[in-house]
C-alpha cells in the first residue's frame, strides 16, 4: 500500500500569511508521516515543501513544466509533466485528501477536481463553495489554522 | 486565422431547463458562424451540439475516453484524449468565450481555467464567484437567457 | 458520426522533399472528404494544411501550446492543449488512420502510439518498424508516393 | 535538489527473463540510492519495484488511472494521471534515465519521447534504433544484463 499522503494547493504568488500557514501545513504533515504532494512550484508550494523538510519529511512536486529542475528547492521527487496548468488534476488525485490555501484560480480549480473526486478538501482561507451548489462529492472544510487543517485531514484519512 | 469558436461547458446530467438553454445556445451560436467547441459527451455537450446541427453549425467534442466513437451523436469532429476531467482545460482552452450552463463540479474546473487564461465565460445559472475572490482574469459574467448569453459572448468576441 | 478524419504526423522542420510529399496528401485528403488532423504547428503538419486549403478541406490544429494563436495559418480549427509532445497521443487517437511523413523522434512516439490502439499507419520516407517486435498492433505500411499513401488510407478507413 | 531518479519502462505483459531483468533492474537501483520511477503497473514495472523494495528503496508509480488504488503492491508514491497512455510522456521525464526493458509498442513510445528531451536510454531485450534515422537526442545504448544496465546508467547520470 502506498504511503499516506496529502495534497497541498495554493498560489504560486502567496501573501506572508499563506505562506506561513503553508510552512506549519508541511511541517505538521511531515511530523504525522504523511508525503507532502504539491504543484512543486514557489508560494504556497515551496513554503509547505520547506515546512516539511524541516520535520524530515519527504517531498513530491509535480510540475507544470517538463524539466526536472523546475521546481523549488526542497523537493525530494520531482514529476514534470509539461503540461501547465492540467497538471493541477493530478496534483489532486495523488492525494488521500487536499489541504487549499488561498484562493487563487489555480486553487478553485483543484477544489473542482476535488469535488469531482470526491476527495476531501479542508481549506485555509480560501474558496467558501455552498453544499446546494455542489451537483457531488464533499464541500469543502473550512479550518481556521495549519493545525486544525491538518487534524481534520488526519480524521479524514483515517488516521 | 482560425474560425471564431465558443466553448460551451455543463453537466453531462443535465436538467431539463439546462438542456433546453444548451440547445438555444448551441443554435445561435451556429446561426451566427462560430464553431461549437464542447466536451463532446451528452447533457449539456450533447443538447448544445443538436441545436447547432440543426442550424447547420461545426461542432468539435474534446472526450475524455481515447476512442473516436465515444461522444455523443451530433459531432462532426472528435478529439479523444484519453485524459478524463483533465481534457476540460483543454475544452476551454480552444474557445475564444467560455458559455458555462449548470453548475456542476466540472463546470467550476472550466469556470476555473477560463479564469486562469483570461478568457471571458458568460454563465447561465451556474457558478457565481466573486470578483474580489479571483486573484486574476475577469468574473464570470451572468446571462438570463440563450439570447443574452450569445449576444454577450459576440461582443465578447468581437464579432 | 463524425466525419471522416485522417491525422497526418512529421516533423516541424521537414525537408524540402517532405513538405512537398506533405501538401500533396493534405490536397488529396481534402479532394476525399477527409478531415485532415495534425499538430498544427509548421514544417509537414503547416505542409499538409495548405495542401488540403488548396482544396477547400477542413483542418484541425492539436497544438503544444496553451494558445489559440499558437499553430500555422491554415487552421480551421484549432485545440490548443498546453501539452508539449505529449499532445501527440490525442493527435493520433484523432485519426481513423495515420499518414507518417519523415523520421523525427516526435514521429516514432506517434507511430508507437497508433500501434498501441491498433490505428492503421502508412508512412512516406518514416522510420521501418519489424513485425516481430510489435507486440499488438498492425505494422505501419510503407507507401512510395502521396498518391499511394492516401489510396492505402482511403483504403483502410473504408472509404 | 531533488533526489537522483531513473525511470524503468517495459511492458505490463512481461516475460519471465524480462521479469527477471527487471526486479534485478530495481534491486540495483535502490543499493545505489536511485529513486525508481515507473508507470506503476504490472508486469516490468512490478517486478521493478519488487526488487527495489526488497533493497529499501524508494518507488514511484505514475498510473494510467485516476485512481491511488490501481497501482501495485510496491509503490512507497503514487501519482494517478487518469491519462492513459498519454502518461508515458511524464514518467520518461521525472528520471534522468531510462532504462526499457523488452519490447512493447509502450516502450517504443517512451523511448521516443526520451530522445525528443535528449533524455539518455539504456535497453535490455528491447527497440534497436539507428543512430541516423534519429533527427536528435541520443541513441539508445544496447546492455545484455542487469548489471551493465545499471552500470551504464549510472556514469550517464554522474554517480
Amino acid at each position: 500500500m502506498p504511503r499516506a499522503s496529502v495534497s497541498v494547493v495554493g498560489s504560486s504568488a502567496a501573501t506572508a500569511r499563506e505562506s506561513a500557514w503553508a510552512e506549519e501545513v508541511g511541517r505538521l504533515l511531515a511530523q504525522n508521516g504523511i508525503v507532502l504532494i504539491c504543484g512543486g512550484m514557489g508560494g504556497v508550494m515551496e513554503a509547505a515543501c520547506r515546512g516539511a523538510k524541516s520535520a524530515g519529511g519527504l517531498t513530491v512536486g509535480i510540475l507544470p513544466v517538463a524539466n526536472r529542475d523546475g521546481g523549488n528547492a526542497f523537493l525530494d521527487v520531482v514529476i514534470p509533466t509539461g503540461m501547465g496548468y492540467a497538471r493541477n488534476a493530478i496534483v489532486v488525485y495523488s492525494g488521500e485528501a487536499v489541504i487549499a490555501i488561498g484562493g487563487s484560480s489555480g486553487t478553485l480549480s483543484e477544489i473542482a477536481y476535488a469535488t469531482i473526486k470526491s476527495i476531501p478538501v479542508v481549506t485555509l482561507g480560501s474558496w467558501r463553495l455552498k453544499e446546494r451548489e455542489l451537483s457531488h462529492g464533499m464541500c469543502p472544510i473550512p479550518a481556521r489554522t495549519p493545525a486544525e487543517a491538518v487534524e481534520k485531514v488526519l480524521e479524514l484519512v483515517g488516521r
